[in-house]
């Protein structure tokens, strides 16, 4: 059996990704492919990596397009697929990579969004428990953000064991394709390379109700989270360091610590908790769905510093997604999705 | 039907290209991994990449470790193949990544190399005509050096068509991993990040010999080769900007050179000769076995420019090699090796 | 003595490294900086990395802001500069940056440029034979094109001293500053980092016919050019690898060839002639004015090799233009100008 | 007059960049140049962006070569500066770029090198209440380690204005000059370019008590550190991220806390507070002795975030040593020191 698939929004970087993952998946079969200002023109003028589907033309990005298929992918900015979903079939699996339909709360909505509340839809983040049955089945998923991808996965086994106090504190490096494709003069080539510089510092990044719902749904209390995001020299690739007291009276060995990261992760085919002493890199996990996570405990200030490292267009969005969509389908989780990187 | 393969050098750029290949090809088993200073350690020590062969150690590279595979793929220093290749089975496949045996001229290998001509096997560039039905059936394979293949495919329909004299220039540009991973000062990120240099100016550099022997086989008379390679800030790939005159009243036309081209890669699976007016990328072909070809003809200068891009470690060693292995066992020749690209 | 000057398109790439060298340099004042879309917005806005000039506004760029100053530097797109520096005082200093005065033939310029030809100014390479003394006391100068001087500084002495034969093969890589600052998809650091690609192949790049126009003017005869330019993943430097053929019976050792550019720059304070046996690296001229060169003489292909390195924004641009600035006004060349470059 | 320098330790990159800044330095005339295993070669061979210095010879690294000079930088590995300071005149002054004298507490040094305490130096970092008194006059002076020069920068005034509860949260990205010119494969180009990963993690990194020490100083109590560096794929530069809960009852508007900054820094020439709303990039400082700082007040955190940019070679290691030495002789502190950076 193959699926047939739809990805909206191809000519983005997360578009691209998405139908290299695809191109590749055994199960499925690629339909259409829009966009919105490179309608007609070929993939390969805007994808130029993807030999395999050359001569695909990029159609407009609506529902008449995208009908017809049994999964859609949407790669667009947030705000648009509410509308579009509301046309397809109800039938049809809708994989959102934005963000309109993430948050469960309506308030932290507005205010980091400043528009109204879509919804919420099954959270595309298998390995938070209590997720994977959610998408089983499901026909509507809320890809997660990329970081906090990479720092719910650092995080959330120490909540869920209660080791830590309530208050994270995490600053995350970003490769430049994270900021998307529309061209602004501070994401140039010359700006960008050499230079690393913070951004939405003080708790302003959209991404920071996403990790507060993550935290404290697993923490089952509020978990305040203080949240910087950087841009790094590197086209893809999130480092998040994260880090929170431990709670008085937990334990506080490494390994006993170790303890809850590996029974978190046991079973997990795309979480990698490395032994100790061996840390996270970005080029380890280049193009795969990996997401590698090491911890430490720091006796002097009584903290635990959790790190993990994903392709922020893979694990941290369409690999994500495509795992997701394994789940929903009823596929093996990890068809299709490498786990192996491109390095060096 | 599954062929067992070792890998000798694992704990190198192409030992861990291979393996990254190798571990996704759907009719190959991976068997011993060996190296010579890392020796007793986990492969993901060294080749943190790969978490899918977690837990593999490091063999002492030697025939003992090599025999009782169908194929030993060899990436190691030259100077060592031959010695090993004369203890193993003479039904084995051995396949050679180092430079031992891709000359035919002992007065070449000696000049370039200052050491005692080991032979010549036949040479792993399939698209290079007739080289195929050397492939195919036999036992030793002389992988290109990841230069020779990106100009070979970028010049070689112009010498076959006799289009252009026996003169050509070249200069490439590669990624820092062309250096391998053994420390040296020069190859410091802090030292390439930033920077473009040449190297082995004048003639020196030791692929210089094998693109004579290339080009020449195909024009049929010698053709001499300025070739200057420089280091480029970057991980993988190269980038050869080569060209040559036009000769007196050959075709001259961007269209009738086109269909040397056209006529040369109709059915090549892994050269994509570009549409007119789009250029190759390093980006575009990282961790894929493609080679992006484009041309351009300058009618004030009368040169003929062919420019080519591709993955030093991917199509330039160790996709080279699993293609050439798939034609030499009668596999499908693209099984198990990537044509998208990573990017961006 | 203190000039006081103004730089127009002080918002872009040129204008910030001008107002770098300007701000250290002991005989000048800084006047007016100007832009267009950003008049009104702090310079600091857009140039970050000039403390030394927080607080100047940038102001319309048009002869009324411009006038009252000893020297008026234009950084601006090319087809601006007559009709500004019309309006300026035959007296004062206009230096441009752009390429509206660098071509003498009106033939040449409307066939790369397309447009009616507004003249030719002296040019300021003070390093060409002849230059120096046609730049003492001028009020008009035109800036060479960043590719040219560094081609021009690698090629010419073999030119001016009959070695070689007039058929010149250039590849040339840029970082990415050369792109300028107007932020398009292509040059987006998600683009350029990991990636080498050629653009303007085949003779059309708008730097040929000035690298005709130097190389012709010392050959004494026409000398055609096969410039190939490259983007490299890096911000600033270019490298030029140039070659051609030995002319029969000239010297063909390198030591003979050597010195002929011994001779070239024996007193050139900013171009450095290597010892033999290494090579120019972009990274090692950063933000000097000074140029690399050095020479290979290959047997078998009977061809000069030269190759250079300068910064793009220095040498190639703003220290260059500021150089010629000094020797107009009769100050020491070498004033307020950087030799020792910022590595690693 | 003139004071005359020598440089130990003149083949790495401290010691390159005290030889660029001293080039420059109207006040000063270099010495002798000194290194280990680069005796006797030119200082071009190993420092070629310094062709002001062209012709120089590296002497040997002892008493010897460095006596009959005013001013004495060593740039030497750690352990190695006591001996030699001994052996000079005790007129002479010693600016130890070096760990050896910047931790007051043997406790602490042994604990983190593993070796007996050399001692204490006057603290070369002028911006630290009360150290620019300690440095007028001196003949030793400890530089600080680049990261606590960064740290302590962004952090200092929070604490010297009880604003912030005395437990730090730091996470650092430095460029890979920081690990030293002394090759390692993980320090390759091909591994460190697009890649983020940290280090020392868990309060192991032997700059720790350094940021303990100075932070403690002006918070009157022990501040608590958590610092996890990390190595970005850059060769300079360091951006630190840092954090900590703002104190019941302290002033929580960033305005209020803005003041505090202003205050500490209104006379520094080398650090620049940014507006509100821009941030510190590191390529905004590349070489230049300029500390960016900027913060914001994250009020569901209740956190203070105070981000600096320092080049880790300049401000971060030569520049500050070069600041010292300017106060201890009595020359203005500015001297000879860049304020803007090359960029882009």
């Amino acid at each position: 059996m193959t699926v047939r698939v739809a990805v909206a929004g191809a000519s983005g970087y997360a578009g691209g990704e998405l139908l290299r993952l695809l191109a590749s998946h055994p199960g499925v079969e690629i339909g259409a492919v829009t966009a919105h200002r490179s309608v007609g023109r070929p993939l390969e003028s805007v994808q130029p990596q993807l030999p395999e589907l050359a001569g695909r033309i990029l159609l407009d990005t609506c529902a008449d397009t995208l009908r017809g298929h049994d999964v859609v992918f949407l790669a667009l900015p947030h705000g648009q697929s509410a509308a579009l979903a509301a046309e397809l079939d109800p039938g049809t699996l809708v994989v959102d990579c934005g963000a309109d339909f993430r948050l469960r709360s309506p308030a932290a909505w507005e205010r980091f969004y400043g528009s109204a509340h879509a919804g919420y839809w099954p959270y595309g983040l298998p390995e938070l428990p209590g997720v994977r049955d959610e998408l089983k089945g499901t026909t509507r998923i809320a890809v997660p953000g990329c970081y906090p991808t990479a720092v719910t996965l650092a995080l959330f086994p120490a909540y869920a064991a209660g080791l830590v106090e309530p208050e994270a504190v995490i600053v995350a490096a970003t490769g430049t394709s994270g900021a998307g494709r529309s061209p602004k003069p501070e994401f140039l080539g010359a700006e960008v390379m050499g230079s690393m510089r913070p951004y939405g510092v003080g708790g302003g990044h959209r991404h920071t109700p996403e990790l507060v719902q993550n935290l404290s749904r697993v923490a089952g209390e509020r978990v305040t989270v203080s949240f910087t995001p950087t841009l790094a020299p590197m086209p893809r690739g999130i480092l998040a360091t994260c880090s929170a007291r431990l709670r008085p009276g937990a334990p506080e060995t490494e390994d006993e610590v170790r303890a809850a990261y590996t029974d978190a992760y046991a079973d997990e085919p795309f979480v990698q908790l490395l032994p100790s002493g061996r840390w996270p890199a970005t080029a380890a996990v280049l193009g795969s769905n990996t997401a590698q996570v090491q911890i430490a405990v720091d006796p002097d200030a009584r903290r635990l510093i959790c790190v993990s490292a994903v392709d922020n267009l893979t694990k941290g969005t369409a690999g994500g997604a495509v795992q997701s969509m394994n789940i929903a389908l009823g596929l093996p989780e990890w068809l299709g999705l490498p786990t192996n990187g491109v390095a060096p």
